[in-house]
């Protein structure tokens, strides 16, 4: 089964929003066994867009629209399918109820122009839309093919490709069909080259196939199998994790799938009864930012400094002043007080701390952009590492995040 | 003049990476006159990328691919291209001797097959890569076409562009076209759609049109106008844009184009020679990171407290233990105690504070999740706000730190 995607829309083409809905659907589909070889972009135009839908059928066999269901002239992707594969539409009801009353309950009177929401294909299904007024459609073609009608916004389109959509080609597609499941594995601490250079061997694999991609101080590998079951794709997959745990080593594979550096860091502290808390300069609140994006972190972190002037590592830190103007906020000298003041003022059992220059601004002969120092303190005492990192502002402070989250998975191990 | 853009990766069509290359490029054509109708991806197969190509070149006359540049047997774009447009390539010699040098300064040896890299088309022209080892090239057709083979890390993409294609387009294209600009005006502490309401008449005009969109606790309206050249379009587009501002009323539209809320603030700030200092509870160093992804907020920005424990509250901002025992962390007592204790710690002019539930957990009957309390304290005093915001941890998060950062903007004007 082999589906494409035609994303409509000229504020996509202008590139004024980027194309999230296409790669949320494009992720769901090996799961179903559905293959995809193409996806397109059209703007708001009829002839182009049915020009776009025309070729998808003739490639694929279920072609998803994403956008251009809104009630203005500019939305024409309903009538323009309906056009393209010679369906007729009707008014569904229960639609026009929905759209009436949703303006009914904000005061507002509905204009006229608007119950074409709520126009539906004939020989098609409606897929409602729990959360917005435009529901979805269905359209079938005469040679059984299917064109699914999705709107934009994706606060709309992800719970109706959950609710309705997934539901739809699960009973379309029926259970005897080949299944395509994959598995991200999330790597810190190593760069994308020795990676490639450890697994050279594993990419070459025909199934499951096995792909890098890197990122900011992080390298994924995507292992993708193909079998007739998911059970059986699993173990597939399983085994090659191994060999790429075996090729890597265990400890630099840090999660899977969804796992985050931040989520795993959050998890291990959380599991080992400890507390945190970090002294920012140069990552400006970062760390602390990623570590409370994770829910119940509140569990372990306990407080962050973001102690960007002189006087405010001093009173907030304790960090000496002295300690400041002998080697500078940027050494490895003040890296150390700040991760112990971070732990002294808050209690916690782990204090973690970066100063560093951001840039563009601010280097001096000695210390350049990137620049980073890294600390990590606990009763123990306190190890410091020192960092080169390239790039924007953005990049040294993302890199240098992502080193601290590291250093403090790779102690917790 | 026509574009079209093909990008290249099986990675994009799994939805493993959202194509935000392609946006940024979208963005950067109407302003050198090049329309764009279609944007395609394809997977890394030869096959249907050769087709994608020929497809493109038929309906533009500028086809840009993205992606496919790599070293490995998988990046196969700048042969298929070669193929399609009938052209050979040969090695260029300063490009493989950036490739050599670029291992050899890590230590490495260089594989062989690494030197496809270097391959550049006879007939075209190479665009340097300043940040990667895969330099671009532009392959020209017999009939005049054009094909500009980009590589897809976004940290490449970028500065090529910039540095290499836009220069190229613009002596390709000559001066004399229809220019389109655009200006994007951002507006804060106002909904999608009362803004939408009160530039209602504006958004039919034709020429320069206005298109609105929102994101989390923003609103951008699009001003877009074609004319002869670039001196009589910003005409129209300044004479949009007081039409908006007269519309809305001055004070809600804060910034245009690469303005960010937090750029704006940091500016003003600066200009009135302020200090500030940031308390957060719920936003978890968000706002703090926020200010700090602005260049130069050093001279402002004195110090940030990431209180999430109460017992941070009271040794880093001094908020008195009884207060949070008798009102709870999040309260409206609190929250002006933070505000003034992150004042107090640092030394700064303006505290700002956030406390509330960012959940999914932690709600109580008469605390639900995405209750927010925000405060600003200076030497005349403290005001306080309450918020309810709606969505997931991270949503509420964005809107909790959007509205703090509008109501510290708001008070600077």
């Amino acid at each position: 089964m082999r589906a494409e995607i035609v994303s409509v829309g000229t504020e996509l083409l202008l590139g004024q929003i980027v194309d999230t809905d296409a790669a949320y659907l494009s992720k769901l589909l090996p799961d179903l066994g559905i293959d995809m070889h193409y996806r397109v972009t059209v703007g708001d135009n009829t002839g182009r867009l049915a020009d776009a839908i025309r070729q998808a059928l003739g490639r694929a066999d279920i072609v998803f629209t994403i956008g251009g269901l809104g009630p203005t002239q500019d939305d024409l992707t309903k009538e323009t399918v309906a056009q393209v594969v010679g369906d007729e539409m009707v008014l569904h009801e229960e639609a026009a109820e929905h759209l009436r009353s949703f303006f009914a309950s904000r005061g507002m009177d509905m204009p006229e122009s608007n119950l074409k929401q709520a126009m539906i294909p004939v020989r098609g299904r409606v897929l409602e839309n729990p959360l917005g007024t435009a529901p979805g459609a269905a359209f079938e073609t005469e040679d059984g093919k299917v064109v699914i009608v999705l709107p934009g916004p994706p606060r709309e389109l992800v719970p109706m490709v959950k609710e309705r959509v997934i539901p739809y080609l699960k009973e379309r597609i029926g259970e005897n069909t080949c299944i395509i499941r994959s598995r991200m594995l999330k790597i810190a601490g190593i760069g994308e080259s020795s990676v490639e250079d450890k697994v050279k061997r594993l990419l070459s694999s025909a199934n499951p196939t096995v792909a890098p991609y890197a990122s900011l101080g992080e390298v994924h590998l995507r292992i993708t199998a193909k079998a007739d079951s998911a059970a059986e794709a699993d173990m597939l997959i399983d085994e090659m994790d191994r060999k790429v745990v075996g090729a890597l080593g265990e400890k630099v594979v840090f999660g899977r799938n969804d796992d985050t550096l931040e989520s795993v860091v959050v998890k291990s502290l959380v599991a080992r009864g400890l507390t945190l808390a970090i002294a920012e300069s140069c990552t400006g609140g970062l760390i602390a930012n990623r570590i409370t994006d994770v829910p119940g972190c509140s569990e372990t972190f306990l407080a962050g400094v973001v102690s960007y002037s002189n006087n405010a590592k001093a009173r907030l830190l304790e960090v000496c002043e002295q300690l400041i103007s002998e080697h500078g906020a940027v050494s490895v000298e003040v890296a150390a007080a700040m991760a112990e003041g971070a732990r002294r003022a808050s209690g916690a059992d782990i204090g973690v701390s970066t100063t560093g220059i951001a840039g563009p601004g601010g280097e001096t002969p000695t210390k350049p952009v990137g620049l980073v120092y890294i600390a990590l303190s606990n009763d123990e005492g306190t190890v410091t590492e020192k960092f080169q990192f390239a790039g924007t502002r953005m990049d040294i402070k993302q890199r240098a995040s992502q080193a601290a989250l590291d250093m403090l998975r790779m102690h917790l191990l």
